[in-house]
């Protein structure tokens, strides 16, 4: 069965889900599930909405510009995206010397679990090289220090084109990567931190959590931005800890839910189901 | 703000979403939440509509005809129900002993939290009286014995009726309810089993619990039917325990996800949201 | 049974355990439960040891100088506390407008939950009267403006010394306690702070939970201190969320979890299994 | 830093603890841990000692002998083991072709997380051979069929011999194990149960579990016995699902908890906290 989904954000507005499922109907498709939400202090409405297109009377092609009319005869303004579901996203992970990250994804894409392709992992270290191999995906050494990281980037560039890219998932990379670059892939880089942001922003949480004493550990899969730890959160959970955990303790049960955290957020972005509002998400 | 939920279970067919969203949009009606899921072994549709009738060209008693004409002119066949927002449903708490979960759905009404109206307790005891005295709500008492039943369940019976009770939660009462009362009441009769079900079904489950050695207890909200605790569930919630535990820790700590699992079973049928299927539940 | 519990703080050192329990064993005590715990940064080791004396051969009053000659001749220094389980502390419960925390105290001590007694609520407003008078417990108003702190809480003291409080809960009581009040009070006073801390200390957490965007809440208890919110964490626990809550739904969902964490927290401080370490606590 | 671990399981009797305290107090080691539980059912006494034989005036091969007169002396009875710290047990894993669990149990102890030796993979398959190749572990087929059952066991019993194994887990093996196999590694083989037990028993819980349409899936990792699925548990989680998703969804979701359980429940019996008490466990 081959679907496509429809995602839409725009001024809330009486009528358009009826001008697009009566689209959707007219021309035989099928709704298969719709989701929607309304943010009122900002009056803005969010759809996500998916229609089997096996019978449908539009041809593939002329689809965009069959939404793109119905968007323009009905005024409803806003953004609007379609998406094929056998077209898969291509994805790059970027990972330094911590594997359990690594390892959760490409596992999870082994079995299925992930609907993207996974064609290149980049490091700035050589050490995962025989992970990436197991699973025969290139694995790409850009080392980076203060001094080299623009020529760096601009080497990921090449590679993230070469390899065709759509979103980039930094599983425990470990550099900071540039306004520059955060510009060229905005909500489109997925980065994990583990500590229950914003607590424990910055270096070593686990630290932290240890130092402040807390009960709780946990992990935020959220969109990189230029204000580090502070990009808009897609997923969260935490771990209850006792004063019997040492720091490393900490380390060592984080890295189980940073894992599940942050394929549990790709999930959600691959399945098309996370808009950007402002600094927050929206979950469809 | 007043608006109208239309409740739909029907099969799955082409073009109902747009028939009715069609129809609110038509009428000026503006769509607050939808919610559908699709069955897809029995091909069966279910949907939550949720529409601001402030401004709806239909007067309100005439949305039930209008709608029953966009069925039939769809040919979409099934069943559904309109709900308006003003209308509270009216709940009728049956209790024992425990007041645990008594006290809770009290407290949480009183808070603001269940948009219903709870007119009566009834229960096969005295002990309760003070707890439904403070909150203002009339309790009777009906004794029941195995003798008596029949009888008793026709008292029940009248003082329902008298204080037009919709649904019935089982607050851990401690009695059987018949197949008549059961009929008469089918799928608006909500009860709290005390453990994760199908596990440690009938009597006494913390001391099946203990007897197992499990490291989990839990909490089941389903609707009562004939087959004692094997009607739909509507929710269910755990929480580990450990060797540590005696019978009557299970017993406390049972307490808090009963009563947790039992108001969230509630806050889901008082917002319209269940949908019995079989014996599974659709919660939209 | 009547038991006897022995708090020690002290240095590491080897041999407490065995003097300890040799001392008990000699007098024909029976140790019911012993827990401990050394923190290695600062070698420091905790214990809790609970024995029967039904048939311990040194009557009540002189266990403590016993156990004191115990440290003395093992030159094992530190602080110890004895208890006697036959003597329940005495708790104050402080209160604003807010009543859910109020409540599940009140009601979980009325279950048998809460081992201690409660002779006194304190308030700053006359609202929660009614919940007091229910279960027999007085109810005493101290208004407090930003003028009459000083005479307030000297009225405060008063109250507490007449019904020889040992320990003071805030129930969501939403005034700031004097430096003075908490030295007299050291490590005697529970609050519950309504996010998971060190995330979104100060007013309003819930406001700037929604505000960031983050899909868990969360709740803290732990030990009033001058720094706001930075007191010896004693329980945390977090709840999810998704875009879909207001700021009137944490809130809502928050009381769930809010009541539950204090109540743990205190649970945990009745058994006398909470020791303060720095910022930080052992639970025991 | 060595240490020596000794379980205790006997009647509950005055002085056990200051006994075996005093005896490490006495030879000069420095106590790490104590754990003790009584089960007043059954007047059981169950203790996890753990004391550093650093400065330990006792020779190592001469610790089990003065252990045993400690019991003997103090007329003690029950049963005692002694473990050393720098002795890893030697653990065999069987697998079929599900590799989720293979996966996490090899890479949990890569990561350091298991404190044992993994010195071969036993399955009746080939498929997962290039998984313990990838981390060095001998992989031995024994192909199994109800015809070969008890030459297969045989087979099996020379490879765990000459791999010198302490204990097996069972890590999705689809394969029933024999009366004799059990009794031969009586509670030293762990397996994972895709369900929370007791519900769901027997074959294809996921799908069991989607038929009653519980809220709810789990796992179990229980120690195997002739009577299946009824075996000492160890530990147990749970997670929640919904109408929304189908047996696949089941078996996917499930995937994540089973391998976190079963690893779980393996790091307890190797840090030798799991005691069996009947068909019940003790965790100290």
């Amino acid at each position: 069965m081959t679907s496509v989904i429809l995602k839409v954000t725009c001024q809330d507005k009486k009528g358009l889900i009826a001008a697009v499922s009566g689209f959707i109907s007219q021309n035989r498709g099928n709704i298969i599930t719709l989701d929607e939400f309304v943010d009122k202090a900002s009056n803005t409405f969010f759809m996500r909405i998916e229609w089997d297109i096996q019978d449908f009377s539009i041809a593939r092609e002329k689809i965009a510009p069959a939404v793109a009319h119905v968007f323009a005869s009905g005024g409803f303004g806003g953004k609007w995206e379609l998406v094929f579901s056998d077209t898969k996203p291509r994805m790059a992970i970027f990972a330094s010397r911590f594997d359990h990250c690594l390892w959760d994804l490409l596992l999870r894409h082994k079995a299925g679990e992930l609907r993207c392709d996974i064609p290149v992992v980049i490091s700035n270290h050589e050490d995962l090289l025989p992970v990436a191999e197991f699973f025969g995906v290139p694995y790409h050494v850009v080392p980076k220090t203060s001094e080299n990281k623009f020529q760096a980037e601009r080497k990921e560039f090449e590679i993230l084109e070469d390899y065709q890219i759509d979103f980039v998932v930094m599983a425990r990379y470990m550099q900071v990567l540039s306004e520059d670059f955060l510009s060229r892939y905005e909500n489109r880089v997925i980065n994990i931190h583990h500590s229950f942001l914003p607590a424990f922003e910055g270096a070593k949480p686990y630290h932290q959590a240890f130092e402040r004493g807390v009960k709780i550990i946990g992990a935020t899969a959220h969109f990189a931005t230029v204000n580090l730890d502070k990009g808009p959160i897609i997923h969260q959970a935490t771990l209850p800890i006792s004063h019997q955990d040492t720091v490393d303790d900490l380390i060592t049960k984080g890295r189980d839910i940073e894992k599940r955290v942050l394929s549990d957020g790709v999930k959600l972005y691959i399945a098309n189901r996370v808009f950007v509002h402002g600094h927050r998400t929206i979950i469809l």
